[in-house]
């Protein structure tokens, strides 16, 4: 078994791109829609020759840009509905407590991060339910209707202190918030089976997380695939890192 | 010993309003100074006869109104500092995940409670670090200075779960992204032995709480106050309710 369709945000670079990869070397897949910003500077996604990969915009900022997804993703999977939501697409900028004091800059990483993935998952609950809903019983997983959100390490908040860079205040901030959500989402939507957790993908070696990271994109984004595959009740509702291990909020 | 002064916000009721009174009956306290959006409205904070006490206009939500209290609070304490910043404006509305979407509705919440209560955070650090530098040495204490910020139950992600009410998805996420600033702050302050710590009201009837809450509002605060003195390096950082004990994040 495999998910019939993922929806993957942010999937121009990075994990998104390494991501829209992995789950096309996965024959059972019928359906990878990535979206980005501005698809025609997509080049690397662009070049992908896969005719079950369709590449859509969304400013994820923008409500209408939400709602016109909304209506193209509609078309494309019908009656089957969306079967797996992943909200990677996310921002990280620099914002220290002793730095410039930024009220736009502060908000704009929480509103991409957290308020603008909440809203996009909203708008999309209607076609997880119909994925859902063609299954019956008590299964969770992502062949039947999941929302995986990338959360980051920065969103543990027991896990800040000293040894961790102080310069991403906000992000942290954004990262807790969209974890927050996720749990909200998991209990409101267990009713219809649809699973949702939030995963920690590691530090990987994207422009955002720079080449320190602990991992290449394409072994990273493998493991998370794998991981996102195998996801079931044990993860519903968890904050999990890529190898399906708990993290502490 | 006692803290020399405190800055409360949101102080026109509730446990705000509470809190004026609590630490007002405290006699080696000189300066309470109270916060809410429009003074002239506040009758009950108004008619506290007590000349430590001093009321601003603050709208939370604007930099310049931030500002104007900052330089009025700087005149009243001069030299001295302010002691204690205790974050308590913030307000709740219902937002559920099925319900209506809104961009602005959802966003309301988490600027007022995390985004502005941040940025005056960031404004005053010059003041608390006045305060804290009059004292030598490695103590933690809201005698020397401290910023407490009133988090909720709300906050902790662990203790989402279906027995909870899913109308606050928005004030959740606000608060855990409060909480996730306040365990910031304790790291990048700690070199100032500025205390830092989120603290967890409990369910108080309070035109916020509601009737159903556990504790009448000056039970509540009282407890608060009380518990407010008692910090010390042991909840620095640390995500507590009104008795001392560590919540989970």
């Amino acid at each position: 078994m495999a998910p019939r369709s993922i929806l993957i945000t942010g999937a121009n670079r990075g994990i998104g791109l390494g991501l829209v990869k992995q789950f096309l070397k996965n024959e059972g897949i019928q359906l990878v829609i990535a979206t980005c910003r501005n698809p025609s500077k997509a080049d690397e996604l662009n070049s992908i020759a896969d005719s079950r990969l369709q590449i859509f915009p969304l400013e994820i900022d923008c409500d209408d840009s939400i709602k016109k997804l909304y209506e193209n993703v509609d078309t494309l999977v019908g009656t089957d509905g969306l079967t797996v939501l992943i909200n990677n697409a996310a921002i990280c900028s620099v914002y220290e407590i002793e730095g410039q004091i930024s009220r736009t800059y502060m908000r704009q990483q929480i509103e991409t991060n957290s308020v603008s993935t909440a809203i996009l998952t909203q708008n999309f609950i209607p076609l997880l339910k119909k994925a859902s809903a063609k299954n019956g019983g008590e299964e969770y997983s992502t062949d039947r209707a999941a929302i995986v959100n990338i959360s980051s390490g920065a969103a543990s908040i027991g896990y800040i202190d000293d040894k961790q860079p102080g310069i991403y205040i906000a992000y942290r901030m954004s990262k807790s918030a969209l974890n927050s959500f996720s749990k909200s989402c998991s209990v409101e939507l267990a009713k219809y089976h649809i699973l949702v957790t939030a995963m920690c993908p590691g530090w990987v070696k994207t422009d955002m997380g720079g080449e320190n990271g602990w991992e290449e994109v394409d072994d990273a984004t493998e493991k998370i695939m794998k991981s996102i595959l195998k996801l079931g009740a044990a993860q519903h509702g968890a904050f999990i890192n890529s190898s399906l291990e708990v993290y502490p909020n």
